[in-house]
């Protein structure tokens, strides 16, 4: 297949949907239905529709409709920190979710935060309809940016306090609240909390709940390093702790799974100390890997499907997006294993 | 913001670029270029275009410029199986090898194989410019549609035999040949293949490669095992081995890392054996689970850099597309750690 053949190809491939509806008889209507997936009918008939497209080279032309209709069916998700499964699993659960309404994906990986700007202007260009932004810090400036366009952005697991974007979190300080009570009522004393950038909003609201309910429980041994989300920062973030403490802490609050894997991992094969006996540790996301018997990692889970739902909401609802509060928050549930 | 003024907001920002290079100072060439990623140009001139366009509200509409060129610049990317790390990774690295040529990436995630027909109508009606499909098996009927409308499609991963589309795979029959070696190198006698899907070139290469290179050896005593490939593919196979043998293989080459994390898993926790001692298990594709203490397993790893910029080629270039033969094997390398 040359250059030549390609282009041929596309040019000669121009039947219409009255050609289909004609070879299936079925009515135009039920042709352009049949690639919707929001609308419903009979499988068979659909399949049939489909079927009898593809044999005459026919799709409908979403980037042409998308000019008339002034809206793409494209929604962008910028994702950084893609090592962690959870991210993973967001851009699965989206896609699955965006599908049903006939929305496609238009996916940016931001491999430097200093490239952001950069890449909303190519997002922009796209003429989406929303834009998803998960665990990136975003200016305000940048926000404003996005709505000065006219595009519904929504900031999935960070919140920005000087913006009208919305928010979309698990209530982090909420869990570490929690986490506190929980160390507590286990009867650990000398407590650590292992966070990610010191930037974060996750970090920054899961150490304040986890202080602010440590001093009303009147325990303020506790140390704090900051971080990164990997496995490998989980293993240099103990090994400094080792360094820096005379005494170690008895239970640790790590930012992720990944850290607490590395935590683990370092206090097992390195220190040759039991878990939870002499250390117990908790982690965030309840990713696959918590549940893997090696680790057995007690943990943090957030409602993700809940989230993507009420994300998607804001994305396809320009009204809800306007209405409703800046901020929302979904309860995480503390999955108990054999770690703490 | 209400509906109205996100509609409003829009029809107010139609600026265009020689605003933008009036205001500047710059000519509208270099407005252009500034918004093209795979353009040279000072950063910080292509900065002060871009925060002045954003500031007047201009983008290049990316959407009417592809119907003048017949180029939307959109890869689209289909997936499956993404709770294995090994497809973020490489969604990852083609997103930030096709944003340095200017193409961004639509993405599918395939949730039911048997959708996949109705997912390329989808696709198609965007007009991208190729389509890039992750292990999923693909029909030869819907390879030809594809091809039918002038768009390259790459499997990735993935092999089919009856038709002109481009396959980009690791050797997996020489790994599974080298597997073989290893273990036989090793002093292992009694072995085991756990495999995932039983139509997957994948595994099918695999085993073939391991199961001729062990008859070469004159080893005949081989247990084949088809699963999934997952951590609980790992584990159920595992307990299916010992229910089904009256000697237990000392040796297993498991079809992923996530199905030898729950082989190992099984053989320590639930049977408590020792690794490698009593059984050896061999991983693929490297994951950094592979890597992690716990774990350490022994694994293939495939050459995903140059596996991806080798994609990115055959997407690009339509000549190279239809010059090079259809099936471009890359060579893993067994990366030898604690588990055989």
């Amino acid at each position: 297949m040359s250059d030549n053949n390609l282009n041929n190809q596309q040019k000669n491939s121009r039947n219409t949907s009255m050609d289909v509806a004609r070879l299936v008889g079925v009515s135009q209507a039920t042709v352009s239905r049949a690639f919707d997936p929001s609308s419903k009918m009979k499988p068979t008939t659909r399949e049939k529709v489909l079927n009898a497209a593809l044999s005459l080279n026919y799709t409908p032309d979403a980037i042409a409709r998308s000019l008339i209709s002034n809206n793409t069916n494209i929604i962008a998700v910028i994702m950084q920190n893609t090592t962690n499964p959870f991210y993973a699993k967001v851009l699965t659960k989206l896609s699955i979710q965006l599908r049903k309404f006939g929305k496609q994906i238009l996916y940016f990986y931001l491999d430097n935060p200093d490239n952001l700007q950069q890449m909303i202007t190519q997002v922009l260009q796209y003429r989406v309809d929303g834009i998803l932004i998960t665990s990136i810090n975003l200016s305000s400036t940048i926000a404003d940016t996005c709505l000065n366009f006219g595009i519904p952005v929504v900031l999935f697991n960070r919140q920005i306090n000087s913006s009208k974007i919305q928010s979309v979190c698990c209530d982090n300080f909420q869990a570490g609240r929690d986490c506190a009570d929980y160390f507590v009522m286990k009867g650990h004393r000398r407590l650590a909390f292992i966070g990610g950038f010191d930037t974060a909003s996750t970090t920054l609201k899961r150490k304040e709940g986890f202080l602010s309910r440590l001093r009303e429980r009147g325990i303020t041994d506790v140390t704090i390093y900051h971080s990164d989300y990997t496995y490998e920062a989980g293993i240099s973030a103990f090994h400094h702790l080792v360094k820096e403490q005379d005494l170690l802490p008895d239970a640790i609050f790590c930012i992720s799974d990944l850290v607490c894997a590395g935590v683990i991992d370092c206090i097992r094969h390195n220190y040759h100390l039991s878990i939870p006996d002499d250390i117990a540790v908790i982690g965030f996301d309840d990713i696959d890997l918590a549940s893997y018997q090696s680790y057995d990692i007690t943990s943090f889970s957030q409602p993700i499907d809940d989230m993507i739902s009420y994300t998607c909401e804001l994305l396809m609802s320009p009204e809800k997006y306007s209405q409703e509060s800046n901020l929302t928050l979904f309860p995480c549930t503390l999955i108990t294993r054999t770690t703490a």
